[in-house]
């Protein structure tokens, strides 16, 4: 999930105090009405060292009555709190009913810091994972508001933050030995992250990432995340309590939109490549997947490629130059519609289960187990439980698969509003596309903007090391088939180098 | 979970007769209600080798209309099953809306027979109890119900079967060497079951553990679980759908009172020791205890006691006896009260969090975390939902206790009714002793019969290897003095010797 992240979002100065006093206030409202209301409220902060749980903190209590709540740092453990099962210092200091509990860093420091120093053994992991989301989902179902969040920077920025605080003395101790370990091998201690955002991205506790170079940026979104949860649970409760007067409309929704992920904005759709390139890069590159298709079958290793992508976006030339030179007893491709009245009468993954491939074949499915957390989230046709339980759903069948051995790659064909309007009509005007395109394909155009939002929350949520999303820059379509093909060489290249080092 | 089944529970023919007649009919309408509500329905049959499984599901379809089920036997995976993850082939054969799948044997296997058989891996066993959680969430949140059915056994049941079986030449091939091997081995098989159970003992989808040996008994019990469960869905479907009326009450409340667990009359109360047998074995006990007590500290082992019981029941006497040699920096007893204003603003398991022992140290509860399933579940203190989550939860939080290395041990005190009449009488009539009986007390004793059900139900959902609870026969009060202080000993001991062998 984290790979994917839009580091350089930023918010201008003008801006920021315009948005904060809004969020302030809103905020402060917020706490007495969860007061009144008799709402616990936990705030873990993890994130990397140096992205500034500290500083987000002080932020986020400006706008708090410090009656009403309490900050716990989380350090290593002290001698007395080692005498205890880990959990027990968190059971400890939890919330009472209408008061705020927040946490600089939390119980995720077993499975992150301790788990990379080697005090949690790798054997343990499963276990504290287990004991992690029992413990949250014990504190939700009690009626605890938990939120969670997320500070990400990446390597270069952390290296940068160091240095400048080792540059003075004041602020030289602050940067420990363990952190440039940690910065040193930032890549295995961000796939300990990876794992555990996949773990515990759960309905009842979802984690809210925050891209978190830019400190103003990183606080506004922080105050929407914040904001957004415990107005949805103060709707919640005073709806249970027979209350049906609404908690007031949120002033956040538009601030979302802004602080959203933007991971399809950062495509670089200019990138292309010229005929000549495209058809000697094509024959190369079908040579080694015709060759490569036929390792998979000989070595047992099943293959699912997911194609997700704006209409007209080319999924299928793409999906019809991968598999071109391929033996087709060893592929099939499924396309995905509507589902039928059998499949409607089945949960929503059983077709996509019935699918999936054997070991040494490959299953492309054209559109995906993903409509659930797009088309059937916007048009309505699941509840907004159904969507977000969703993302954990679709991640552990993900798992189960890669976990039995399976390659799993999902592809998103990005294209801009405007070629796609450009290649609309390049079909109307074909009459042998024109079956391509229908009054449907228009209609979903008009509501660009609500997929783009579900779109890019959709590939942080289930961007995971296992099965990750490739967004594709597909305006020019030469460049698009291309970067598909040469994704799935080296996914097999690299599975088949795996094989042979562990022998 | 298992060592605590009362296996002689047993039908009387014509009790049977009568019985099944009544619960064939209300199945075979409760079928119809769900094709028309569309309910999907997944029955698993898991249970020891020659439990009966077979022969269950074969008395269960008899109620059923052909068309409406299908009946799926999982063997060892096929050649091609293999080439799929392991959840596949259920995901696979999942009912449609409106129809019954039973599996003869499930998803289970895997963590089962094949865990017994090294096929899976030691290391990889936590994984599959995380695929089978979230798939049995999923499909429950799905919409799916699923009751899970466990046929239980002993090891000379199990074997006797074997004999008879192996006796004729026409059920001779029935008895696989592997049946053979892991009735040798019933305690390792019976520990993995354990494991099982206690992992996944869910809310969305609980156990119903079936004492097997007699086979008509079992019969209706199977009966009566899938019938409660299914009234209880068409119930809910009907109240979500607005149609308020109701599903008709149900003809198995006395049944399942008659089929209920019977833990508790199955303690033998005529145990007892003499005076002079009581004090003997009482000051050798407590010196062994001083002794033992020390070591725990010196090696930092911590130790929870619960003491659970009928009032009167002699939790103080035995609690005392068993303190009164131990030194007293380092235990402490807990007595447990109604909740305060300050813990009920908190969660239930809060309070008792608070008051864990650290490493070394002894903490007992005079009452405890189970009166969320006793006291609060009878009075309606808290929602059907909360306290049918609580075994779980209470399961997880002394798992958490183990796991950090404690010793937990879990009393429950019985005497009869007349025994407890006497005692409350004796105690009005001693002045010294009034203020122990409240008019609370004699009106709880009319509640008999409920505590006892909830109380049954607890023992079988909360014994766990790691945690267990121990039945104390308690109308003779010596006797129940001397099994706690023996129990406890005996269980330090075990310890002791256990971390001896480790090194």
């Amino acid at each position: 999930m984290l790979e994917k992240l839009d580091l350089t979002k930023a918010l201008g100065k003008a801006e920021y105090k315009e948005k904060i006093t809004v969020l302030e206030g809103r905020l402060g409202r917020l706490q007495r009405e969860c007061k009144e209301l008799g709402i616990p409220v936990m705030i873990a902060f993890e994130g990397y060292d140096a992205a500034g749980k500290g500083v987000q903190i002080g932020h986020l209590i400006q706008a708090l009555d410090p009656r009403g709540f309490e900050v716990h740092a989380v350090k290593k453990e002290t001698q007395e709190e080692k005498f205890y099962p880990f959990l027990w210092r968190f059971w400890t200091k939890m919330p009472a009913e209408g008061r705020i509990c927040i946490y600089d860093s939390s119980w995720y420091r077993k499975v992150l810091k301790d788990r990379f120093d080697g005090k949690t053994k790798e054997k343990d992991v499963a276990a504290a994972f287990r004991s992690i989301c029992s413990f949250e989902e014990q504190v939700t179902d009690g009626g605890i508001v938990l939120i969670k969040i997320f500070l990400a920077i990446d390597k270069k920025e952390q290296k940068k933050r160091f240095k400048k605080l080792m540059r003075s003395k004041e602020t030289a101790w602050r940067v420990s030995e363990g952190d440039l370990k940690r910065n040193k091998q930032f890549d295995r201690y961000q796939m300990m992250h990876e794992e555990m955002l996949a773990q515990t991205d759960t309905d009842y506790a979802p984690w809210n990432i925050i891209e978190a170079v830019d400190r103003k940026f990183a606080t506004a979104k922080i105050y929407a995340a914040v904001i957004q949860t415990l107005e949805q649970k103060v709707k919640e409760v005073k709806k249970s309590r027979g209350n049906t007067e609404a908690a007031g409309e949120s002033n956040v929704a538009e601030d979302k939109t802004m602080l959203a992920e933007s991971i399809l904005t950062k495509a670089d759709l200019s990138l292309k490549y010229s005929k000549e390139e495209y058809k000697q890069r094509l024959k190369s590159l079908q040579k080694k997947m015709e060759k490569l298709h036929g390792e998979l079958y000989r070595r047992r290793i099943p293959m699912v490629l997911g194609f997700e992508g704006w209409d007209a976006g080319g999924k299928g030339g793409a999906i019809k130059r991968l598999t071109e030179h391929m033996d087709p007893r060893g592929y099939v491709v499924h396309p995905t519609a509507s589902p039928n009245e059998i499949e409607r009468a089945h949960h929503y993954l059983w077709r996509f289960w019935n699918d999936m491939p054997k070991a040494g074949h490959v299953t492309i499915f054209d559109r995906t187990w993903y409509g659930r957390v797009m088309v059937e989230r916007i048009e309505g046709f699941c509840s907004k439980k159904e969507w977000q339980r969703a993302y954990k759903e679709i991640n552990d069948m993900e798992r189960d698969l890669t976990d039995a051995g399976a390659i799993v790659i999902k592809f998103w064909l990005q294209i801009d509003r405007d070629e796609q309007e450009r290649r609309f009509k390049a079909r109307q005007e074909n009459p042998e596309k024109q079956w391509k395109i229908t009054d449907e394909d228009w209609r979903n155009r008009e509501k660009w903007e609500q997929y783009e939002e579900a779109v890019n929350e959709m590939l942080i949520r289930t961007s995971t090391p296992n099965a990750p999303w490739i967004v594709v820059e597909g305006n020019c379509k030469y460049y698009a088939r291309i970067k598909v093909l040469e994704t799935v060489v080296n996914a097999i290249e690299n599975r088949l180098k795996e094989e042979e080092k562990r022998g």
